[in-house]
């Protein structure tokens, strides 16, 4: 198809630089090097139009998006970006759709020195999906498990700024930048990944929400968390919104921030600050893993509040 | 969603064997490890509903089909397969179609020691996405370069049975076991792959069809081909189409036979019947490299036969 030219043709020059890629776009298969002191970590991620994006979404921030989501995973596992593979199905032919679409895929890509390796470009409803791959010394990935009794949980950023815009969205209300940006713009904290490598005990990205990524690690790990309410990381609008409202589901249910989630061990609390300045983003104790079952979130008057399953409603006990 | 588990509870077990996934599906990233002597090759292709398959396709094959397209790929740059991810988007929970399409892709990943390490199931129109994975030693993967003048061309199996199949299709026309295996359950050439590294000049999996995907080997070699039309493989079937109308088009401008077409330095022309034996699948010399600009399709009387650009018309010329 001759759009994938065009999407080589714009993509081309990304990443040159990487001595890793023995062939890429243009034959059967790619064909990479992995540097023996290193394991590969992979995800896939698929957007799909009507479900994950509206049909009519900016497409250069849905190209940013697509490989934000899969870089996101990388930086919970603690990998060094490398290469990417995009399958993209397209309604109809739209050179424009597609040069805007490869804008924000290759402006992150560069940003992230990610080469696209390969990709198939196939007609039918609109849906992305896309693989990343990226390098991580080997023995030191960081997963879910890992976390012990005592470890300190933090999460990078604010929290929330996604499901808030997509509640302005759903009122009909006007999204300021920030919003907007937190929104179809996720930055994959990337640098903070590495940087927790051998330091964080375990570490998950926040793509399903707080309450269910959280509960993850607890999972894999065989632990149990207390949450401080009101240690969350919270920008004004989700402050005010919680405030308004009394309902923590925004920042604790919703998912797309894009944040990590990740637990350190007590004596690692000093370095919290340096962790932060070493990764360029704010890094937020929010509360501590012990050995009870699942998650508790408490309240600063120590009521607690409970995220039902369906992530909104709530209630408090004493 | 509840159905992953379903497709890890089918396909766990399956490549157990392999240690070389340190961590696979129900982590941010599955992580993998290459042997410091081998290059990765990666191929990712989607099928669509409604383009590339019937919607109302067995799902059984479906699964077998999006793993063995992938498969093909590997086997044209003569790589070992190891790993596949799965991204497949879903209208609806259908629990005996997923489990139908799992045993597909099962019986196949089974049979080729592939281990499904990552995947994502969303809701949305029927798209099946994979991601193969495979090794290959250093330096000795096969590409569409290299093709030499004087070099044979060669083919493994039949051609034309896959378009055939999708003509009696198109005319409501009964289906034979075998037509209808060779669309469904086509079988990808791994082991002639592998036996070809280090003997053929280049290599390339017929999905497009013998007409493109020959083209691609001349493009990538900077070398013409002259096909002769009285020595191509035919099924019975297909060979009696060809007779009764006259339209090599079949054979040479279908795609989706999923065998390989690979070139051969004049000095192995003897070592056919070895490697045939070697690769367990019958391999014909079909044409040979030369100088020239692009594909001549030759008969036996040495009259010319042109496909056309959309594959389908032909004219002769003396």
């Amino acid at each position: 198809m001759n759009e994938f030219d065009l999407i080589r043709r714009h993509l081309t020059g990304l990443g040159a630089g990487r001595d890793d890629v023995l062939l890429d776009v243009g034959d059967d298969c790619a064909l990479l090097r992995v540097p023996p002191d290193r394991e590969l970590a992979v995800s896939i991620d698929t957007l799909v139009s009507g479900v994950h994006f509206h049909a009519d979404t900016d497409p250069e921030g849905l190209g940013h998006k697509a490989l934000a989501v899969g870089l996101s995973d990388l930086a919970a596992a603690g990998a060094e970006p490398a290469w990417a593979t995009l399958a993209l199905t397209l309604p109809a032919s739209d050179e424009s759709w597609l040069a805007a679409f490869v804008r924000g895929f290759g402006a992150l890509a560069m940003s992230e020195d990610v080469r696209l390796v390969g990709g198939d470009l196939t007609r039918g409803p609109l849906t992305v999906t896309v693989q990343v791959h990226g390098l991580v010394p080997a023995d030191h990935a960081l997963t879910r498990a890992g976390a012990r009794p005592g470890d300190l949980i933090c999460v990078s950023g604010a929290i929330g700024d996604a499901g808030l815009a997509l509640r302005h969205i759903a009122r009909g209300e006007h999204l300021d930048d920030y919003l907007r940006r937190r929104l179809e713009r996720p930055t994959p904290r990337v640098a903070l990944g590495e940087v927790l490598r051998g330091v964080a005990t375990s570490a998950i990205d926040l793509s399903d929400g707080l309450a269910a990524d959280l509960g993850h690690i607890c999972e894999a790990s065989g632990v149990g968390a207390r949450v401080e309410l009101d240690r969350l990381p919270l920008a004004d609008q989700v402050a005010g919104e919680v405030a308004a409202t009394g309902d923590w589901g925004l920042p604790v249910c919703f998912g797309d921030d894009y944040e990590l989630c990740f637990t350190l061990a007590p004596e690692h609390a000093r370095e919290l600050p340096v962790l932060a300045a070493a990764a360029g983003c704010p890094l937020t104790r929010i509360g501590e893993i012990d050995r009870g079952d699942g998650l508790r979130f408490v309240c600063g008057d120590a009521s607690h509040w409970h995220p039902d399953r369906a992530g909104y409603d709530h209630f408090a006990s004493g």
